[in-house]
């Protein structure tokens, strides 16, 4: 099984940034304490997907921060990414897994104690759960309980973050649920001082750990 | 150079066909002599985009007919897909070489000499000139005019088909410009008799041949 730092894990949104690369905003993050970080494209061409992948990827190596791609195993492929991470109506994981080779990072989205199950025996790495909390950046149903991202983290049995709507007020609740860490998007990228941003969620991250 | 029969080139356009499935629609246009397949999927999800390309291949596998897949590299590897085709905002030409090995086919969309120039470079197999005609299916500046497909052609000095509005009307004055073959989307899958509407399709490609 492929190691990688969960702690604080920052997912991009390109909606969030106005005139800011995202590169960029990457980089502002990672000195503010991100630990890992998934390039996340909706609604662009593969061009310009492979073009900010390999923007990002060049802040991440000089920083040592692994990059993980999200769905587009093409684009990770082509830039020789750290990883990649799936959703359900991604690529299955298993064949993801098979396209990657088995020294790349593999991570899934779970939202079910069956999806963690068959991300484990698929040859995922880590699982994302959520959704956490509402949230604006992906429309979900409802939020997953305390519980439920219980059972769903027992159920994966491999490292896991949670994801959605994690913010300074949100983030704390989950102390003491045994997760390695928080995904988070719009609570550093959306503020004005995204280092900043990202410092504070460190600190969360930190005490919710274990 | 790895071959493929460019006589009559399918890009299917699941938008025009209703209740029917893609794998089907597919099989209807083979039955009426589409020579190569391209799984071309817009706005669908990586799990919807792998799904149709294992129900089409395995129609065209049936058939001994090549599928070639759009855009996504991803997809390619993991359906083990004969080739890819790339635009010029899709994976560039090679980078899609290097992902796919030397034996897959691989085609390039180029509508400049320069466009062709590059992709016989980079590793392509063949070119697609476009826009031969005005479409509905994409949007287009503006046609190429017949000296413009011919520059393109002469540039790339490999392998060509031409596309875009190419129906029975307007195929045919593409003769005498030395294309390879024409590819079709709506003059197949637009009508009521997929495989009657293939049937007349290929003989407009073979009387424009050469």
């Amino acid at each position: 099984m492929n190691h990688c730092d969960l702690t604080l894990y920052l997912c991009t949104d390109r909606h969030w940034l106005g005139d800011m690369s995202i590169a960029e905003s990457v980089e502002r993050a990672i000195e503010g304490g991100v630990t890992l970080v998934q390039l996340r494209e909706k609604d662009v061409s593969t061009a310009q997907f492979l073009q900010a992948a390999q923007e990002v990827q060049e802040v991440c190596r000089r920083h040592g921060i692994p990059l993980i791609i999200n769905d587009r195993i093409d684009i990770a492929l082509a830039v020789d990414a750290d990883g990649v991470h799936v959703g359900q109506t991604d690529m299955p994981c298993a064949i993801a897994r098979r396209l990657i080779g088995p020294d790349k990072i593999l991570g899934v989205s779970a939202s079910t104690p069956e999806h963690a199950r068959r991300a484990r025996e698929d040859g995922a790495d880590y699982i994302g759960i959520g959704a956490a909390f509402l949230t604006d950046t992906k429309a979900v149903g409802r939020a997953l309980t305390r519980d439920e991202i219980v059972e769903v983290l027992k159920a994966g049995g491999i490292p896991a973050c949670a994801i959605g709507g994690i913010n300074e007020v949100t983030g704390p609740q989950l102390e003491g649920l045994g997760l390695d860490g928080i995904s988070v998007i719009s609570s550093i990228l959306s503020r004005p001082d995204i280092t900043a941003a990202a410092r504070t969620m460190r600190d969360v991250a930190e005490k919710i750990k274990g």
